[in-house]
Formats: structure tokens, sequence, C-alpha cells
């Protein structure tokens, strides 16, 4: 038995963010296996079915809910032992697809798995994927997987700025908000932050007084949010402007680049 | 006057990677300001015409080429004084480009900069879009300046592996040739390594024996090569696909990933 996979980058939420080949996958998918979101993001679980419908030109689709294994870890520690709890609840969320297909998908089917923004950038779908061609592959399931890549929130808060994520001839670093204060050094250029869940960058205040930052919150969203300015004086603004999408909407997503001013 | 300008990604080549966006601004222009290039190139501007006619849909849109000034530096080094030089040679091309809008756009106009991949990557288009909006700004003239977020060759070269970039909450560093002996930690995370005149990873072979590779050249076009593997195993492979491909086309352009092998 055969089953095609497609791992589809769907962009932040604006369907103008689809590539012509995302939207192709997507209207080759028999079944789409969602993980079951916690109330918080709802608002995505329903912004993801909206996109689907808005270039799917069929009604032979279903979305399979595959509920993820309790207490997720977030994904941003990286002790050796997290790193281990962290596998162990991968392999049982693989495991949960792996008898998804099997129960829902026949031979010849098709899977489509949405990625937001882009795969390659801090999302375990294809950690899960590979797993899930390993448990199948003991059964004589053949996964052929296909990556479609898609406009990651890092390109799309680049665009909105009007910005380069690099200076000429320059690094480009992207991390954590849990890694940033320790991690932080001019020497590795210009750095994007994400998964960030407080500001972590109100900790480069004092000792770089000179960054720059250009932040953005629910990018290709309705309430998408822009600040940029020297990140010393904006960072309030920052705050107030986050805390409010957050007060509407019940939770907020954002990305920044901080760079040294243009002073220097 | 007023002149809208767009700023747009176009992916490594396949139309199938131009957004929906991207594929209603390319519509939206009048005048693609497109530079002349060196011969070795050449294939790529047919490349962009052939992206054009492929999605526009209508036939009043014209090339227009800005010879770019002589003895382009290459993009890569760093020196405060090479820094100067190529601030005279971008400030050389907004000049010229200014020059082509007054010349060629009316009022309300539209004109179209491509950009090969994700305009926020090693491309110095935003910057010199900067530069022209300030010396048409001077002569009265307001440039309504929109950037289009492309798939950039890092987000296809993950997605042609089916690998993230990063490794669990650990970043991504995204370097060139040039700086990625003497940058290279493991501190870094996984590095993504652009802008490569000779494959300088081989430098790392005997320091860090460990590394994985995941190579690419050519994504998303008919000669595409891929290879990944133990760097010290397939290094010698991967020079000899570049070669090949080199010597087929008569030029090459490869970006790679390196990570500590699963061994650790
Ligand atoms: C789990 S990661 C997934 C990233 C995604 N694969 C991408 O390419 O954008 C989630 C993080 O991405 C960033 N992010 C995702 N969507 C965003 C949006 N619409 N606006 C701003 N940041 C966003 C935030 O930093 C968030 O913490
Ligand atoms: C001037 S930079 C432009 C990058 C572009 N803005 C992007 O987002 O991909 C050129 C470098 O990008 C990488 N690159 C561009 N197109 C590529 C392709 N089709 N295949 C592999 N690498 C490519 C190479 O490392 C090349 O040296």
């Amino acid at each position: 038995m055969s089953v095609r996979v497609f791992v589809v980058g769907i962009g932040s939420g604006d369907p103008g963010h689809l590539t012509g080949e995302a939207v192709a996958a997507l209207n080759a998918v028999d079944v789409f296996l969602v993980a079951d979101k916690r109330a918080a993001t709802r608002d995505l679980v329903t912004l993801r079915a909206e996109l689907c419908a808005a270039v799917i030109t069929h009604d032979r689709y279903r979305f399979v809910e595959v509920p993820d294994p309790e207490r997720g870890p977030d994904a941003e520690r990286d002790s050796t032992a997290y790193a281990g709890a962290v596998r162990d609840w991968h392999t049982e969320r693989a495991r949960r697809h792996a008898e998804a297909v099997t129960r829902e998908v026949g031979d010849d089917g098709t899977v489509g798995l949405l990625v937001w923004g882009d795969p390659s950038l801090y999302d375990s779908t294809l950690r899960v994927v590979e797993t899930i061609g390993d448990l199948l592959g003991a059964e004589g399931v053949t996964l052929e997987v296909t990556v479609v890549p898609g406009i990651s929130s890092v390109s799309l808060l680049a665009a909105r700025h009007r910005v380069a994520l690099n200076r000429v001839g320059r690094p480009v670093h992207i991390t954590t908000g849990r890694r940033l204060v320790g991690e932080y050094d001019d020497a590795l250029g210009d750095v994007v932050v994400m998964l960030d869940g407080d500001l972590a960058c109100a900790g480069l205040v004092e000792t770089h007084p000179d960054l720059e930052i250009f932040w953005g919150a629910q990018l290709g969203l309705y309430d998408e949010a822009l600040v940029r300015g020297p990140l010393r004086e904006v960072l309030p603004e920052i705050r107030r402007r986050r805390d409010a999408v957050r007060a509407a909407r019940g939770w907020v997503m954002d990305t920044y680049l901080l760079r040294p001013g243009t002073g220097r």
C-alpha cells in the first residue's frame, strides 16, 4: 500500500500568500489530518478551514482530528532530559497519526498536513512525518512525502517593514525568546526572534541601547500590528499594542528583527 | 506625482512557487525595471521573462533595462572601506533607476522590481528602492512601495530535503561562504550557507568531522541537484555534481544546511 503525503506551508493566514503549488497540493488532498488545539487557538483551526475552502475547488476532502497527547511540551527548552520528553511526545503523536492514516486513508490516497508559515521553521511536522513513515513502513505502507514551501512569518515581517534581514554580506540569526538574552552578540548579525512569550528583547535595552527593532504581530491577519524604531524608545508602544491584540483576540503571535541602529 | 512600486519575490524559477499575491502584483505592473546582467546570467533574464509571460494575462507591460554601474562589487565582503564602495555603487544604481522611473513611468504608473527568492535575504533591491524614494522625493514624486514576500532558496532547500532548518528550540544561522569557516561554532545552531563561490564547508571537514550537509543547486530549475549525508563522505560527490551543473550551464547557484550529525 502506498499513501501520498503533502506537508504544505500555508503562510500566515492571507490566502494571497499561498503559492500555486500549495493550491494544487491542497486540491489533491483527500484527508487533512489536524491536531485538535486548545481553545486559545480555535481561531487558527477556523482560519485553516477557511483557507482551504477559499482555494479548494471540490468537496471531496475531509478534516480528521488527531488528538494531541496530553501536556505537549512547549518547544523552546533544550535540556537533555527535556529533549527525551519531547521525543516521547513526538513518538506518541506520530503513532496517533499513523493510526489515523491506516483508518482513514485507502491505498493510493492523499493526506495533507498543513503548516503555518514555512514547514522549515520551528515546526515539528516534518519530524512527525518521518516517524509516521517508520511506523507505517513496518506494516508495509509506503509514504511518498512532498514538502511544499510557504511564506514564513519571518519573510512576511521583513516584507511589511520593507527591510532586508541582513546587512550587506553579514549573517542573519534566527532564535527563540527563551535564548535571546543569553545568546545575543553583535557578531551574530541581525537577529530574528520567534516563539517569544513576553518580549525578551526588553532584557537587551540596557546592555545594547543602540538596537533597532522591527516588530510585527498577527502578520497576515486582520489585526496585524507593526512597530519599528529604536528598541528603548518603542518598547512601551510595542507592549501596549501587544496587550491590546491579546485582549481583543485572546491570543497573540509576534516576531521581530533586531539590528544595531544605523548610527553605527 | 505618485508612482506605485512592487518589489516582488518570485521564488527560484518554478512558476508554481509564485504566490497569488505575487501573480496579482505582476499583473498590475506597467514597467519592469531590470538590471542588465553579465552574459553568465542571461539565462536568469530569460527565465524571469518566461515567469512573467506564464502568469501575466495582458500585454501592456514592458521590460526596461537599467544598466548596472561598472564593476559592481561582489556583495560578500565587509571591511569599512569596502562598505563605502558598496554604498557609492548602490547610490549610482538608485540614480539610474530614479531616472528610468521619471523617463518611463507616468503619474499613477506602476513599477515592478523582481527579486529571486525572497526580497529579505541577500538582495540589495530594498536598499536601492529606499534611495530611489529619497531621490524622487526631492523632485516631488512619491513612491508607494509594496513588498511581496517570496519563497526563498533556503525554504526550497529545506523542502526538497524534507528537513527543518532548526533542531527543537535551537537557533538557525544564515551566513555567507566567505564568513563560514571563521564564524562556525556549534552554538550557532544549524547553519545555512549562501553566496558561496566554492564550497567553503570543505574547510570544516577536519575541525568538525561530525557535520551533516543538506546541499542543493539550481533549486526550482530543470537541472536541480540535491545531495545529503555526512559532510566528509559526500563532499566529493557534491563537488562532482556542482562541477557538472556548471559545465553544462555555464553557471551554478547553490546553498546548503550544515548540522551536527544525529549521532550526537
Ligand atoms: C511554532 S512557530 C511556527 C513558525 C512558522 N512555521 C513560520 O514559518 O512562520 C510559531 C512562531 O512563529 C511566529 N509567527 C507565526 N505566525 C505569526 C504571525 N502571523 N505573526 C507574527 N508571528 C508569527 C511567532 O514568533 C510564533 O511564536
Ligand atoms: C544574492 S543571493 C539571493 C537570495 C535570494 N533572495 C533568496 O531568497 O533565495 C544569491 C544566493 O542565493 C542562493 N540561491 C539563489 N537561488 C538559488 C537556487 N535556485 N538554488 C540554490 N541556491 C540559490 C545561492 O546561495 C546564491 O549564492
